[in-house]
């Protein structure tokens, strides 16, 4: 649905088709967003002379296999995050991509975010001096699809769920040209323990190798809605984002049936009401920057090559969970 | 410049031409934005056969003739705000444009801001009850365009300037089928009267026929960058909108050279750059409303009949400065 | 019980009796705060020799008569806000003091706030120049007891009861020194009209000498808890106190049962208890003044001359309500 | 400084007399805080007949001979944080005050801030559920006196320094009879290589025996003045605390010359001004609990025994940095 929004005010790209592994509802996420037809058929997508770039937004068992089918087809692909269950399937699909010579677009929507994008730009511009630590966190009560609370079939919990955010944002406000060398994580299943065997909470310390610090903390068991913060630590100065708190609206209502936000887990007393969500989440601008790729023949500013990256991060943070001791990054 | 930032990611329209009132700027302006013409002929702007719609952004005292003009072409318009100087303009255009058979856009971003939206469905949802008062604030140190500090050609001052914003929020906050009854208003030149006759700071009270009270705070002396806040009280809750301050990104620095916001009076300690300020504004919102209404040839939700509302509030406020009591509305 | 707290911690006193109209009360009273006797014997009070101060913490109609007969003991007194229902009445408690020649202290909280407190520090400093405006804003949803509900009684309704706080606290910031010269203002009873015919929300304009203005909001619908705040417009910067909403601490909570600040209205979801509260509203370093001023025999920097002024100024506002027009103060 | 104005409004304590190291500035301070002797012999303090209680405010290296001194002559003791530079010195500490049999105060000021008290209330009557993970943070840019750069006098750098106050929040949030069993840290010398071999930035996540994290973050390196926030995460809510930047005061300021709060890094633009201040970081508290604990011949709710436990977790943290690993804690 954030693609679809994100999709929404992107010029020059129409959608063609929906696939769904269920046929019925592919059909009514086709009619509810005005997309001319729907399938349960994924080669036929692939196959379509009209089809210029498939999104893959599906859990991330099948993120390998579709990658291969569409490739197979020469279109290109854009895939939501995480790339891959781990770093083996990434480097996999990113094998697949490069032979197929074909864009591939990592759907990290994050370092797409307005908020994030302009602390960037202060960063480059010299604002606040040389970058010494990162702190991100994403958090809220859990996930909403089963999917996810399926180790086996997720390839992890809250880590590999949200910590691709966390652990991307580091690398783009540290630089995506400095070298992550080692990692440090704990994780625990602190509340979901009849639900899932993944961790529902993890803090990961990524050490890049000019000292830099990017500090992770996501969480499944945090109340109060989304939680979505950086704060970045330079030499000469701070900045803060906070997207869901620090919002341009707040009221106090006796209750409220309106949708407030992704994740909203109160509708009384003071509520902190998102307008224009999808655009502030990232999707607008990941979307448009993709779209724009396509047109112009150029890989993205986000790749499978960063995907492989952060699977590659991550799976060495489940290592050092595993093995309570810092864990070196191969890349 | 916010128009063309607002333009930039609405589907379904291309600027075709500009027209300055200097040659030169005019070219320059068309360069940056990529517009493939520009002309100070406006005349030949009007004439044009690939124009739908003329967007004017000029100095208040041209609105009425630049209005006259284009009407007698035929194309549709959108004026910027205040409408006109003062009411008796704003019925002369009005009059131009129903007359013309044509699509009349008044460009009054502030009911256009998102937030500004979401706090209005909260409202339409019921959520707060009925609308008791309405705050609204719009201050900044003053003005660049010198135009501005010329009473004559402005037609008012700060309350001219930027009471349509507030004005118009509290119609479509407490309701625009709510007859405006009367208002009360204080002025005065408090700081500048080096540059200007008119006032620099202004209140206003406007009673509406419900009871109901909107409240406006507009400030040319207001120290702290620019300040836009709404504080909608009804009988069951309150709403509170803040797109400067209450911001998804803040910072301290050292000094910076990167641009912040509109009006930013420091750029070193704590700074709150704004993320997509066109967005933020309003400027996106209306701008896309106002094509897809061209492309559908139906008027929009904003038509000169309400800048004549405001102008002639606006007139009855500046009366009750000189006056120094209530004064009816005559609408 | 704001006062016991704020008296806490006053080094140099001893409360050492309680007067209440209903003796059981009086007698709990004591009892909960340790206070050694209780009466119901206002005279009893006033002649004790152990008795230095008098705090006067009544409906506002026994104002002048406990005054009268206080000060015929030649006690010194604490009177709480308004210092009475109308100038007339403060007028009579003024003389009654200044005859008996003892301290008269007026307990207007507002200006013994420490964030209120240090704003005026930092504009005595000249941090932000030559104060031009100053908006403050006392709000929440109506009393609990219920005399502040009777207007005869009480002498007014939300204007009064909390208009002394905004009214002062613009005299404070703009100057004590500059003369107050007319008044505007606006009230109605908007929800309340079952159990008051006072005012339930009035706005005033309160114009200084020097041209200043002082705004004052005043809400007794005002959902949301308790909303105290100061905006000080200066010629070189701005000021905002916020001593309910922007607090030291704040939470999500599924549901809680403590008590989180005075007049809160909910208690699930966001919430923001407010710790210190006695010494956020003043309460605190306005005993401690008061008992200091007596045990140095100099009267207090709020006194009933202060009293009286707003008191002088309510009276106005008043009259501008029923006048529908500026109306000007006679001090 | 803070101690002093902590103490200010104490009841029943009176400061006789000031031990300085340097004779002159111990009289400057004397005079300054109107204390009736100054001495820079310690011996003749400890030895007074009217000296009930000594605050040791040394640094760290002090404070094992300073309490050795003291003990003999059977005064109680409050000491400053951190109790000693590790745990060897805080163990001969603990047994010097045991075998007194004094009262011994650790100087722990963040569990006695009234906003962090508050939350701990929250806490207690089960407003959030069971605690999950404490995130504390407190930064800045470097301490002002030199003896905190020197790793051999100071026993360590910023998490000696500051990770006292962080892992006390975790204890006194997530249980104080929950066991802390082991321990993980980074440290690094980020930025003031030429002025320490100690750590100017650490991280350490400690683990209790039921599951819960407590998080530490400190940073002698982050600009925005002093930074001090705890994030509380239950299984029912969340609790955030702020006292330096969500504060009841902001204000935008061409440049002012006023004292701002501790280690304030800017005076132009916007500005959080903190009233208050001695109160707002728990010395008030503090020495308030310690006053009636020595007037009531009890032991207070901070000893040299949690002094004695925060050593010996900052020494396997210290170890975890060396080791790259997690270390048990041995208590």
């Amino acid at each position: 649905t954030f693609y679809m929004q994100g999709l929404a005010e992107v010029p020059n790209q129409q959608v063609v088709t929906v696939y769904g592994r269920d046929k019925g509802k592919a059909a009514a996420f086709a009619q509810r967003w005005n997309i001319p037809e729907s399938t349960d058929d994924m080669e036929a997508v692939a196959a379509r002379e009209d089809v210029d770039l498939v999104i893959i937004a599906l859990p991330n068992a099948l993120h390998l296999p579709a990658t291969r089918l569409i490739a197979s087809h020469k279109k290109h692909i854009a895939c939501t995050k995480p790339l891959a269950r781990n770093a083996e399937e990434a480097r996999q699909m990113l094998e697949a991509v490069q032979q197929a010579g074909i864009i591939h677009c990592y759907g990290e929507t994050e370092v797409f975010s307005p908020a994030v994008i302009r602390a960037k730009s202060l960063i480059d511009e010299g604002s606040i001096g040389r970058i010494l630590t990162v702190r991100s966190r994403e958090a809220h009560a859990g996930p909403h699809a089963p999917h996810f609370w399926n180790a086996e079939e997720a390839g992890g919990g809250a880590l590999l769920d949200m910590g691709c955010h966390t652990i991307e944002a580091a690398r783009y406000f540290i630089g995506k040209d400095i070298k992550p060398v080692e990692v440090l994580a704990w994780g625990d299943t602190m509340v979901h323990t009849d639900k899932t065997t993944a961790e529902d909470n993890a803090i990961v310390l990524l050490r890049f190798e000019n000292g830099a610090i990017g500090q992770t903390e996501v969480s499944w068991t945090a109340r109060g809605s989304l939680d979505l913060r950086n704060e970045v630590y330079g030499t000469e100065g701070s900045i803060f984002t906070d997207v869901t708190r620090s919002t341009p609206i707040n009221a106090f209502v006796r209750s409220t049936n309106a949708y407030l936000l992704e994740k909203a887990e109160s509708n009384t007393g003071w509520i902190f009401p998102l307008p224009d969500e999808a655009r502030v989440y990232g999707y607008h601008e990941e979307m448009k920057h993709f779209v724009e790729c396509v047109a112009q023949g150029k890989q993205p500013r986000e790749t499978f090559t960063d995907g492989l990256i952060i699977n590659t991060i991550m799976d060495a943070a489940y290592r050092s969970m595993r093995e309570h001791r810092w864990v070196p990054i191969e890349i």
